[in-house]
């Protein structure tokens, strides 16, 4: 890689969204590049708002003095710029339909980190739902090493937060969404994920996790 | 075009995320294909069910056999299949600029739809924030005919609802987010957009629109 001055990454380690991005330079061999960290919750720094004037939100890819936001735009971009290890498969058909179940899985970040926050009643419901939703994950992943086939790919690298962030945010709500009984197919596939060594190397410790939103007293006080 | 027997969408005419569909194919010059119109908020037909089964929801586009779902991931899969007038530009960096602020941008569709369904401080509060969002489509929009310049492209599909089911539901809602004085970048927009004759054929009007929601009591019953 001859990108070290050119390629820059403003990240949160906490964030599985930034981490996203991480999985996917690994992938690619990329190891060569400024990381950034910077706690959004507490400050956003000047740099942060220039490069993302819209969202004010990490990861923030800089490349060649151009700022890419939206974790899985990143991704992609990252996908098209350097083309070995494809994480997105060629045929438009394919393409689409790793797209449009990205879309549907996206919605389950947000809402099982407000089950997380949430109590009582509202945190049943919302379990449920989210548990229906992962009825089709499991589907899609039953007979399968990795969502991307044998090797990784853009799915594997979108979910990837169910590997430890999920477990996480079960462990602060006292709930349980991943029971491996109801899903052996994501059980193994959390697995097979974890162990890859481009994987592990980018994931953060589940206990610094929980102690991180322990201290920030970031749970219990959402919805309820 | 020879695809007459081999591209099929399932809409309803009153969706906005259907009409995007229908405008890509238009500019992309297909006409040649079935539409199969369904009320989904009446009744999910078997066809839909089985074509759908994540979502349940229009469009599904069906080509050769095979069902692409959500209307950005469709409207980009018809962009990569028939490549003449490209929506999307071929620059990985252009490309994810307009793919980050399709995300953006999309977040308002909900927000407008719940908005009108609001009421009080409530609703108020809604529309305080779209309107400073908007103000972010206006620096975008700012001295271009299109937000894909000087041609229609993929932003201008995917921010098209602006157009008419906006002041629809502006009207409904007894709100108003897009001020001309404000907007005035976005207001030149609209009727750039609207005057395209490949637009204006799929553009429902705008009474059927207020029609509709009347009479199926689709507002003032959600949040308040």
């Amino acid at each position: 890689m001859d990108n070290s001055e050119e390629l820059k990454l403003l990240g949160f380690w906490v964030s599985p969204l930034v981490t996203r991005v991480e999985w996917a330079l690994m992938l690619k061999g990329i190891t060569d590049y400024e990381y950034v960290d910077e706690d959004v919750t507490i400050n956003k720094s000047s740099l942060l708002l220039q490069l993302n004037p819209i969202h004010k939100k990490v990861p923030v890819l800089v490349h060649k003095g151009k700022a890419i936001i939206e974790s899985l735009v990143i991704v992609e971009y990252i996908d098209e710029t350097w083309i070995n290890h494809p994480l997105l498969p060629e045929d438009p058909y394919e393409k689409a339909r790793i797209r449009s179940f990205a879309i549907f899985a996206e919605k389950l970040i947000y809402d099982s980190y407000t089950a997380m926050a949430s109590q009582g009643e509202a945190q049943e419901k919302l379990v449920e739902s989210i548990i229906e939703a992962f009825e089709k994950i499991e589907e899609e992943i039953k007979g399968k090493t990795f969502f991307g086939g044998e090797s990784l790919g853009f799915l594997d690298i979108a979910l990837g937060w169910i590997s430890l962030w999920l477990p996480a945010w079960e462990e602060l709500g006292s709930m349980k969404i991943l029971h491996p009984i109801k899903f052996p197919g994501i059980a193994l596939w959390v697995q097979n994920f974890t162990s890859q060594p481009v994987i592990k190397e980018k994931l953060p410790s589940k206990e610094r996790i929980v102690k991180f939103y322990q201290e920030r007293r970031l749970v219990r006080m959402g919805t309820s």
